[in-house]
């Protein structure tokens, strides 16, 4: 299906939310060995066509760089041959991970004679939309086939012949297992009102996956009918109790700014018991400095690390992404709750405590998708949490919350099996 | 808090949603004896103020009857000793339900030390928008608060008077309980614009709930931000297989038709396998003629009953509530699969098979929120499936499907259970 077919974008885009909506009840009929069959046969594709892979990348990166965008812009699209191989492997483990579809759960009798249960089924129809990052491709294409179900890509268009070149390796697996090519689909156009055709298409697509910078994922937020699976910000607090161990308390919160500084799980805002705040912070702070990390502090902080820099305000808000930490001492457990109920963005969020009640008070009163007790807010992805693989994290409250792996690319029904019950009490 | 102490409806419905978002957290929090000693206070106090709850409804049912409301409407409005008695009732069942919040589920040790669980947590806040049926009112507001929810509720303005009675009852149960009255709170004002108000709340509401007719539904979906769990359409199918026990398929064709005409779950369209259309379609047309049900049927099911009308396209999407069946004669399984694809609304849809290979089939492949083999389709509802209260059924793949429960009014987070576990491995 080329977008050349169609007499306007509209139109080609709703084909192809028409053919993925078609392949839908293929891919969620297909049994396991088949799914299995198509990730192992794309994993092979990957490697054998790995020169023709990163060649159609080097036209990508050229045009890029022609176009004077920025070193991290260039490095995200960049694919190196180890890259390459990670994709061919990444498809791999999918293909030894466990299929979800059609599990029965919970199959339990009732009174009146029927059977009541639970069925795993595909979502339906997934739209991902992400940057110019061609190894989101083959990732995307292999979670959302081995969860049923079919799925249209839009990447980036600076990195749309790499995207196309993975995906003739990916159509090539999808024929092995005699699956239809439109269970996977690139949108071949780099029109971007085609994203905005995608996300409003309630017709055709279950959910859209968006992957990428805040400012494509606010757009999308705003625009999209259909659900969206996403996560704004990752304003990640850990929280170093009156009762925290000194030694877990400098070594956690040290690994969970500094392990690295980019990803959405690193904190972002340290919060420190009045208490413990004049024997934690000079050590940690002495550990933040020598890496070059900033810190931003609260008068209270800074009363006991005079050298931090006066936060401001919006420093409680912001996701930093760098370097660079804000410090609050708090006069009570309380009031770090309230500051993550405040100033947190329901993503990841830690406390480090000896003591049971503060522990539990914590995990059930911080309102995000990962709490955790005694160890790194790091630890808040879907490899970690043994999901196998994930497609994203959430801070939706509702459907998927957290790491979404395959069970998030997927639903229940409810099933009821009979053995010729009908209903008699009257109810109103 | 009253529409009149505020300077506009908009500045009167956030400052609803921000004692609710308020409300929210002490409720989170409230443990199982104190929900539970709410809600049997609220029954309590239903009970020994009916005469003042029938007053006070009484003079709603005048108003309607002056402004020449139809019978139904003046119906659904009216309460009755008994549909009172049956409020205080449900109330005190809820109080006897499980408590779903706090429940933590398959905490698993991970290789790098960590134990990675699922803890059930309330939503937050919800907002119920529903016509001018005041039982509603006591059903809606109990199950919210079993789950640990705050909750807005938005009646019908004709059955204000009626609501504020009954919220008087849920008032006294909050305080015995020493939970905020803003855990439930009624939108005191007949103006239409507040619903507009509360289901573009994103910063206070976290899921919204409407229960009424299709126009309500409708509007609901078109202008509302916050995600709303609802079903539009219950054109619902039962299948008469080519296997299916004669005795069976009569009995359970004419269940689900006949038992009640108006709720969403009564078969709507009936398809015969041409197989046994011969043999199972004249003895069930003369059970519907019996029971005055108007048959509209495909050409080959008039071949067989001539005495149906001619079902025309619309037929097939038609949910009519009412007396009124469409049939039609299919060649095979897959084209009652292909039918009810096209033409359903993905709420609940049956088999009548012996064949073991097409019920497994059926229950794979008809992608609806309920789906039964050998039994009425009248049984998909929360009493039936055991979830002890329902407050809807959704038609929504995300989060809630089919009847919804306690359970579809929480949602999980994942928590972490750590020994000061930190993160090593550099992944991208």
């Amino acid at each position: 299906m080329k977008p050349s077919d169609f007499d306007s974008l509209a139109t080609y885009m709703s084909a192809v939310g028409s053919a993925a909506r078609q392949a839908a009840t293929e891919t969620a009929r297909a049994d396991t060995a088949a799914k299995n069959l198509a990730l192992t046969t794309m994993a092979a594709a990957i490697r054998r066509q790995a020169a023709a892979l990163l060649e159609a990348n080097a036209r990508d990166v050229e045009a890029a760089r022609a176009k004077q965008l920025d070193a991290a812009f260039i490095d995200r699209l960049t694919l190196k041959p180890s890259t390459v191989e990670t994709m061919a492997e990444g498809l791999s483990q999918m293909a030894a991970l466990p299929d979800p579809v059609g599990t029965i759960t919970d199959l339990t009798p009732r009174p009146s004679g029927i059977q009541v249960g639970k069925m795993r089924v595909p979502l339906g129809v997934i739209g991902i939309v992400y940057e110019a990052r061609p190894n989101v491709t083959a990732d995307a294409a292999g979670l959302c086939l081995k969860a049923g179900n079919a799925v249209i890509l839009r990447g980036g268009s600076e990195a749309l012949r790499s995207n196309l070149a993975i995906a003739v390796c990916v159509h090539e697996g999808l024929r092995a297992a005699g699956l239809p090519e439109t269970a996977v689909q690139m949108v071949a156009t780099p029109d971007r009102e085609a994203v905005g055709h995608l996300i409003r298409d309630e017709a055709h697509v279950d959910v859209i996956v968006p992957r990428g910078g805040k400012s494509l994922i606010e757009r999308i937020m705003h625009e999209a009918r259909v659900p969206v699976i996403k996560h704004l910000d990752g304003v990640c607090h850990v929280y170093l109790d009156a009762d925290a161990d000194p030694g877990k308390a400098v070594r956690i919160a040290d690994n969970a700014k500094t392990q690295r500084y980019a990803p959405c799980n690193t904190m972002e805002t340290l919060l420190v018991h009045q208490a413990v705040a004049a024997t934690l912070l000079p050590p940690l702070c002495a550990i933040y400095r020598d890496k070059g990390v900033e810190l931003r502090g609260c008068a209270r902080a800074r009363a006991v690390v005079p050298a931090m820099l006066e936060a401001a305000e919006e420093d409680w808000h912001t996701e930093y992404l760098a370097p660079i930490l804000a410090v609050r001492v708090v006069d009570s457990f309380d009031q770090a709750i309230d500051h993550i109920a405040r100033y947190g963005s329901q993503h990841t969020d830690a406390i480090v405590t000896e003591n049971h009640t503060a522990a539990m008070r914590f995990l059930r009163e911080v309102d995000s998708s990962s709490v955790l007790v005694n160890a790194s807010t790091r630890f808040s992805d879907g490899f970690e949490y043994g999901l196998g693989a994930e497609i994203g994290i959430s801070t939706n409250k509702l459907h998927a919350r957290g790491p979404v792996g395959l069970e998030g690319l997927t639903t229940q029904k409810w099933i009821v099996l009979g053995g010729n019950q009908i209903r008699g009490q009257i109810r109103t």
